[in-house]
This record gives structure tokens, sequence and C-alpha cells, in this order.
């Protein structure tokens, strides 16, 4: 149950996870957070705006990246420190989302990971682009 | 139901959001994800991790700064276009954690607002540092 | 898996449902609802507050007699018309909340029921007072 | 964090919050106050029903009262102590439901608000009818 040690990782190393966002999930995200935007769960209001249709919460689809990064690379144990996320196209509720990791650095005396986050939707489209860095777990 | 225009925001101007972040919470977050990381859904694993307690995941807190911004300022009809987060200490089940958003800079012909996006645990303590981007509603 | 017709309903005839209130079902309820008072969802400032705790949401509660109505008496097919509710004392996380109907009135021609509506806690103290009419199913 | 006070309340003042009701709501709450009558959850029964569709718990849409007093007006701090409600017309899963609470009485001596409680659906047609009494918080 412990992910990769920042000696066992490789620049160019990839993995993702993917995911059809359903209407439950951004109902329950919003009960979670709170973010009852009518954007999100108004689907009057949402036909009336630029988007025409309810689309999921941004870190709602964002939260795929850490789903990959706390279970596969570098898995379990791995700290996260920084995430820069750039939404660039919106989720819609049943698009499926797939959140792709790939490793841009590693710097083994400092113990970090430097890693790439994209998220695309079914067509290939990117919905979110951005970075992270994380400290791969050391034992 | 529509937020602040992008004439109406001060520079300086705060809104806040507080929640105690429970267990079912973590679950549930975990679920619509998939981030099943021990840290957050395995007692034993977590007990054993220099956190010593299972933590919520980091993009959950993140997700209560969503809510200003979607809610309150600038609010309704918002969109997201950047946030950039550095996670500065672990949220632990049962944590209160306030979401501070804060007006750093406005412009008005590119409709783009620039936010001070902070969240503190019940101690004080800053857990998410960060900035947001966002475009307020034109109408 | 039809409830009991007018004719079959007798005056001073009772049901009851009950259940443990827990943190989750009350976070839940915020998530349906919306309704994230910090009296509900956030435990320093409810800890501050004349309650000293967090509480249950007054609705949530009450909704354990539209159990009673709608599974058992009368029972499926039950249209709700009315319910009056006062709310007497607090709910809190934890609570074992018991919902209590009792027929009050029967009316045959109009094929409406009055029923008595009350919910105690664990040590019997009633939380909630008041008064249903129903009609119950035709066929 | 703390609502409205009693002087600083006027007859006619209104609030309002709106939501769509899916069916994970509809869903959700069932599996919170155990009300399972196949109104709600079973599809074939429903079809067959008077309402020829599943609708949604009379009392999970009448929450939505409640997220306007206890958010908005009078807001945090407010106690709850009477709903009467009557439920005029069925709310279906999809419905967009909106709930106007407008000030009906103040009174300062005895720090007592009443108040007019209406939901709506998406077509303007009122589907609950109700009063509220309620005490603003005193700090």
């Amino acid at each position: 149950m412990t992910g990769k040690k920042v000696n066992e990782i490789q620049i160019g190393e990839r993995a993702i996870f993917s995911k059809t966002i359903s209407e439950s999930d951004v109902y329950l995200y919003a009960g979670i957070t709170g973010d009852f935007n009518p954007a999100h769960v108004n689907k009057v209001y949402a036909e009336n705006t630029f988007f025409q249709s309810r689309i999921a919460h941004g870190l709602l689809a964002a939260g795929l990246i850490s789903t990959v990064i706390g279970t596969k690379l570098p898995g379990p144990g791995t700290i996260y420190i920084e995430q820069d996320l750039s939404f660039t196209a919106p989720v819609y509720i049943g698009d499926t989302i797939s959140a792709h990791v790939r490793v841009l650095e590693v710097s083994v005396p400092e113990n970090r990971v430097a890693l790439e986050t994209i998220c695309k939707n079914q067509n290939g489209k990117v919905v979110i682009e951005g970075k992270a860095l994380v400290a791969p777990p050391k034992k």
C-alpha cells in the first residue's frame, strides 16, 4: 500500500484515471462543499447561461487528478504540495473525464516530483490544464 | 441570482465560507472522485503515517474556495479561469475550515478579477494558500 | 403495497418510526437542501451558541413523521395535504428520535384523516409537536 | 456569520433559494428519513398512481424554506419555532423549486418574526404554501 519512491520514478512516466461525471456526483459535491451556484444545481437557470446546461464544479473534475496522484503515480504516501489549474472548457453533467498525469521533473535530493496534470472529456477536448508538485513516499 | 459585475467589485473586498469537515464529507468525496488513497479512508494505515490520523483530500478543502467564488464573491454567473493552490498543512477529519477570498486586482476592460484564496483551520493555521483568476458575470 | 383505506382507519390508532440521527444524516440533509446554517455544520460556531453543539435541521427530524404516514399509517398511496409543526426542543447529532402518529379524526365522506404527529428524543422529551391532514389511498 | 436582528427586519422583506430536485436528492432523502414510500422510490408503482411519475417528498421541498430562513432571512442564529405547510401540488423529480420567504409581521418586544413561506415550481405553480414563526438572533 505504498506508492513509488522518488528514485523509482522516471521522467515521462504516465498514469490515468477516468470516470463519467453523473448528476449525483455534482449534487453530492455541492452538498459537501456548500457550492450551490445555480450553474451546477439549477436546470432552468443554467439553460439561460452561456453554457446552456448545468456544468460540474471545476474542482470536482480536478479531483480526478488527485485520484491519480494519491492512488497511482506516485501513489499512497505521497504528500500533495502544490496544484495549479486552468479551467479551459466546461465539464457538463454526463461527460466522461480522463485525468492524465505525466512526470515532468524528478529531484531525488529534494524528494520532489513535478507533474503535468491534464483533464480531457470524451471528445479529447482539454477541460483542465495544470501542474502539480508532490513529495513521493519515503518508505 | 446574479453575482457582482466587474465594475461593482472593489480591491480589498472579502467574503468567507466556513464548515466542519466530517468523516462523511471525506468518504463521499472519495466516492465521487475515486481517490481512495488510504491516507483518507484507512484509519489503521493513517495512524502509521506522518500525519497520524486520516486527513481530508486537499482538493475537498479547496472546494470551499469555489463556494465563496460561485455563491458570494463575485457569485453566480462567474467563470472560473485559474486556481493555484499550495497545501501548507493537513486538514484532519473534524477540522473546521474557513475559506477566505479577498480581491487583489480588478481589470474592467478585460473583465477579470484576481483573488487571494486562503483556507484556515479552527486554530487559525493556514492549510491552503493560493490565488484565483475569474471572469465576473457580464449581466 | 397499498396503505389503509379511510374506512379501515380507527380513531386512536397509532404507528411509530424511530432512528438515531447521525452526523452524516445532518450533513447529507444540508447537502440536499442547501441549508448550511452553521448551527448544523460548523462545530466551532455551534459550541458558541445557546444550544452549545451542532443541532439537526428541524425539518429533517420532521421527515420521520412523513415516514410513518407514507409507509405505515395510512401508508403507500396516501396524499399529504397539510402538516403543522412546532419545534419545541433542539435535536442534537446522535439523538434517537421517535415519530409518533395517532389518528385524531376520520371523515369517510371527504376521505380525510387528521393525525397528531409528535417527535420525542431518547429521554422522552417532545422535540416536535404538530398535526397532519392526509387523504388515504382510495384503492 | 450572524443573521439579521429583529430590529433590522422590515415587513415585506423577501429572500429566495432555488434548486432543481434531482433523483439523487430524493433517494438520499429517503435514505436519511426512512421514507421509502413507493411514490418516491418505485418507478413502476409511481407510473400507476394518480401522479403518474415518482414525486419528491413534500418535506424535502419544504426544506428549501428552512435554507432561506437559516442562511438568509433572518439567517444564522435564528431559532425555528413553527412551520405550517399545505402541499398544494406534487413536486416531480427534475422540477426546479424556488422557496420564497416574505416577512409578514415583526414583534420587537417578543423577538418574533412571522414569515410567509411559499414554494413554486419552474412554471410558477405553487407547490407548498405556509407560514413560519421564528426568533431572529439576539446578538
